[in-house]
């Protein structure tokens, strides 16, 4: 990682209209933890606009500050989404600042399919990388490695699967940055002991391409704006057009 | 548990000023998740206000309805944080939400210390719950039997510990309100598969009475306008005052 945990810093959030907000919120909640252990690292949402934007379980989102006021924090985390995400992919202003921003961050990071901005961006290309699960194709047809696991890193950037994924990921940078003792008073806060009551997850029954028609006109219908980026989308992996879009 | 799982219905967040937002998203998004499975299921946020409260980590959040909108619904999810919380149950519009609700439905839950807001509501006496950890001591002195448990259940009651416990227990409630290959898709949609990169919380070096100084001092300077309240949250449970208070 780009960070030796020295000096603290600003942690900084994307937030955007439709997103997920459990992509943000579990993250944000255990950075934030950090405050008691490590004041010295600050978390601040940032978005476009100050207004209240929505997500997708109807609660409405309010952003701390505005791309202007945090152009250079020194994480950058960005969470993901479903068909708002791949709308965000296009959005020039989001784009704008994603790129701004990670030219100087020691680390940037995403939840789920915050990864496809990043990707959008060009700043996972010829990486290995990971996001939601059901995304994986969209991530592989931007040029990056997809990695299976719960989170991944490669160089500055750390990304990891869908949603809930982000908790682990943001306890082991909260390690990063401080210290693991740090990262477990943080967890213990959080009370993050996780008892899954229907057990884990069972890999070997799920197919990680279930969900492509379903994500590939998400591509169709939200990038309508941006005909390059939707043709790179819809390209499948061996460079053949892939349906009518 | 008091609902079949027939019918469907709605399921209420309570949104109110400084809360942990962790412990409502998390749910929010197991439960929200329903909608592709079970549509009969609908979510809403509501607050005393339509305006953006504060929470605990600088993001603000809006409600979707008013109590006035939704006074009757079918399934009532409470969550906590810290000293704001211990103001809230204080509060005579919150009380007063909580028991109108409470009353016609077939599950009320809490997420962390939001069992205390039911607590002070009168609702946990003599049943067994659970709430965060660090603050066990004041849900014993309102009367109910603290579980160190995930998530504990006793009639219509559902408490869950810590913020991250509110997944836990929301996909177990997932499962009743639908059926557990439902519960499983949602999991699946929220990649819930977790792995603390810490590892598991550490229960044995956990000092469970660690936090009760900060607990209790919250109590005393959030609750100056509740004598008689404060005066029970600050009794040892072998009924002698603490402190100040």
């Amino acid at each position: 990682m780009g960070t030796d945990g020295e000096g603290g810093g600003t942690i900084a959030f994307l937030l955007y209209p439709g997103l997920t907000p459990l992509d943000m919120i579990g993250p944000l909640q255990v950075l934030g933890g950090l405050h008691t252990v490590a004041p010295e690292w600050k978390t601040v949402v940032v978005g476009e606009r100050l207004q209240p934007v929505d997500s997708d379980v109807g609660v409405r989102l309010s952003p701390q500050a505005t791309f202007e006021d945090v152009p250079a924090p020194d994480v950058l985390l960005v969470p993901g989404g479903g068909a708002p995400t791949i709308r965000a992919m296009g959005d020039e202003g989001i784009r704008g600042y994603i790129l701004g921003a990670a030219e100087g961050a020691h680390v940037v990071g995403s939840v789920c399919t915050g990864a496809l901005l990043l990707a959008a961006a060009g700043l996972l290309e010829g990486r290995r990388a990971t996001t939601h699960w059901g995304y994986h194709m969209l991530l592989e047809r931007l040029g990056a490695t997809y990695v299976p696991e719960r989170w991944v890193e490669d160089g500055g950037f750390m990304t990891s699967a869908g949603v809930s994924a982000g908790i682990d990921m943001a306890l082991e940078l909260a390690a990063r940055l401080t210290d693991e003792g740090r990262a477990r008073l943080v967890q213990l806060g959080i009370e993050y002991d996780p008892h899954p009551p229907q057990g884990p997850i069972e890999w070997e029954r799920v197919d990680r391409n279930l969900l492509q028609p379903v994500v590939e006109q998400h591509v169709r219908g939200e990038l309508t704006h941006r005909p390059e980026l939707q043709r790179r989308l819809l390209r499948d992996q061996d460079g053949t057009r892939r349906g009518a879009g």
